[in-house]
């Protein structure tokens, strides 16, 4: 076999299909958060970022950057080793109480992301709880669905958000077979979230227990942050949260929350887990800092939603149409993969915008996007040059507008 | 069912059957590493650490601090979103193409551990290139299995470091059939090193791809830290080198090194690269540091070996069984989990010791081992304590010693 030719041909398929990604190579402004040095490109120098993950700026908080720097001076860099061979630090056992404490939860264990989480969580239930099947929303985070799938359970998949749909395919199994709903809160892409209570009820009719990702809404959403089910209330009728430290919490890390035995089952069990390096101590410091925090502190959130509300009625007002959701994820809807890229490039080249175009695979062809992502520290002349820059292309494009009347 | 009790029970089987895992609580001392203060415990406040993966010190390395502090306050501290939504940052691309460099090839890519490299890696190639058989050692490290069995391609399991064995099974498939061949350069609980060259050799003559793991030898063997492969002059007979800046690099992330096909190719179908938040960029920063220094300077490489060396003479000299290795891998035999456990208790207990005891499942029963990691940090009295100490409970366990005059 000619393996280079492969490779090449491939990636030349990926070309020609328009889905091969170019990476934005961008050098954040600590402390002028969301303004950016944009490095390659004929573009602007500096840039504004209006699609980070970073949700509440937290990556620029002084809390969370001081802790930073007092544990790699304390501690140093790295934690030299697996969490059992010299790798587990004070900073580590803290956040993981910390983390407990926000969920309500016996006990909580951090993995090297959310991602890991996710899939060493998933694939651990189900490679080791015999006869288990895991009923998984029909739009879970790739994450979850590779947990899934490595771990060999019998899966089910229910049409997204669809309590009938689940509670169908829940009355179709033993009742006293063993199963597991894994779904999110807020899911990523369409910002829509998940009817929870909803869900647990039909989980204790069906004696299933349930895993909840919380990647999108922890530190953003309940009286501590503590994501969809602590604003709801229910965190007590969910077996699994699992949480990232890379987005709201503006760091790097994930975890799961659950009972004392699950999480000591996992990392008893969980390959992902155990046979990798743990988390700078540093790391493990900036984010505990950063939980910490936005438990005592609303005034982020409240900002948040403040701004979410202020653009999308500042869409509203040009008539841009945009994905109602109850997040704070603004999908602006293009619906064609060639304008949405001409869309954020002029964005980036003429505008200083930067925003990543989403198309298919990450989202359904005729759905292409702009996925935006107001912050608290997106200022109000920065929201209007957003908005006067989109309006202009829009018109550009001849994309469709809605009745601003009906707005 | 009963899944609360479904965990309890399992937890007490792993605890009647001696595989419980206990994790020490470490405060790392940054500048008096391998000294860390451990928590929670009746022992000693202060232990030296002999079981470290940060096996030059690097993750208290002046210039590792210094770019990471500086990181930390230029760019803030996570990256705020995956490599393709914003994440992409400056210190990302420039620590990619020292990565590159340090191996000589066209690209490298990031990950965020090497247990991820390897599984991400290993499982796209399997599940995307038509027909590929993965030839694994049986000793691979479980990132590497976890990712040939995830990818679901045809997978042959040749014996470890057995060229004979090898051979027959490359012979056994058609030779224009896609092939490839994964090994480790340094295997972590032995020590020994694979014979590259001469799988380089099969893999000529008989189509292969290989996939080398070389984390426990970046940074401590070959002239820029490159190492085994760059030691021995093979690393362009390599298809894909991998490697982690968690171990001597003394920071945390793992990449591969290929051809810039290969890598772009990962890079846009590897799940577990594309739909993660990417490495904070003062980890990135860290890491560049790192390797930079290692490159430049072969001080503590040198100190590594002669470090490794002496103890070994040190241990001969009292007679203790360790394991022959090529490498810096120390394994002082026990031979018995009771006694293994009843050593590093003592020594931690006793002496100040932090060794943790190697059992099965990660070594076969009957093999359980001290598996000590000497460090250019460790001084020649911390190295006497060590021997004394060890020698102290050889005693007391009624261990056998060698003859001290076949030394």
């Amino acid at each position: 076999m000619d393996y280079a030719g492969f490779f090449r041909s491939e990636l030349d398929a990926l070309r020609e299909s328009g889905n091969y990604r170019h990476f934005a190579e961008l050098e954040r402004r600590c402390g002028a958060f969301p303004r950016a040095q944009f490095h390659g490109g004929p573009a602007a120098d500096e840039v504004t970022i209006w699609c980070s993950n970073d949700y509440l700026g937290m990556g620029q908080h002084p809390d969370v950057l001081a802790a930073m720097h007092e544990a790699l001076d304390t501690t140093g860099a790295g934690a030299g080793g697996t969490r059992n061979i010299s790798g587990t630090t004070h900073a580590h056992v803290l956040l993981e109480a910390e983390l407990a404490d926000l969920h309500g939860k016996e006990a909580a264990l951090l993995f090297t992301s959310g991602y890991v989480s996710n899939w060493a969580t998933l694939g651990t239930l189900g490679a080791r709880i015999p006869g288990l099947t895991i009923l998984s929303d029909s739009l879970n985070h790739a994450s979850m669905i590779e947990g899934i799938r490595h771990s060999r359970a019998d899966r089910v998949i229910w049409a997204h958000n669809d309590l009938a749909d689940l509670e169908a395919k829940l009355a179709a199994l033993p009742l006293d077979a063993p199963k597991l709903i894994a779904f999110e809160s807020v899911y990523s892409m369409d910002g829509d979230i998940a009817p929870i209570a909803a869900i647990c009820d039909l989980a204790e009719r069906y004696n299933a227990m349930t895993y909840l990702d919380e990647v999108h809404a922890v530190g953003l959403y309940g009286p501590r942050g503590g994501g969809i089910a602590e604003r709801e209330g229910l965190m007590d009728r969910i077996t699994v949260i699992e949480g990232t430290l890379g987005k709201a919490f503006g760091v790097m890390g994930g975890y799961i929350a659950a009972s004392a035995d699950l999480c000591d089952f996992i990392r008893s069990h969980a390959s992902g887990f155990i046979f990798t390096t743990a988390l700078p101590p540093a790391v493990a410091a900036g984010a505990l800092a950063s939980v910490r925090h936005l438990k005592a502190s609303g005034a982020e959130r409240a900002a948040h939603q403040d701004r979410v509300a202020n653009l999308r009625a500042r869409l509203d007002e040009i008539g841009l149409p945009h994905q109602e959701n109850p997040s704070h994820i603004i999908p602006v809807m293009v619906g064609c993969p060639v304008k949405c890229k001409y869309i954020t490039d002029r964005l980036l080249a003429d505008y200083g915008i930067y925003i990543q175009p989403i198309n298919y695979p990450t989202v359904p062809k005729g759905t292409e996007r702009l996925r935006i992502t107001p912050s608290p520290v997106h200022s109000a002349a920065q929201t209007d040059q957003l908005v006067g820059a989109l309006e202009e292309l829009w018109a550009q494009c001849q994309l469709a507008r809605l009745p601003m009347a009906a707005q």
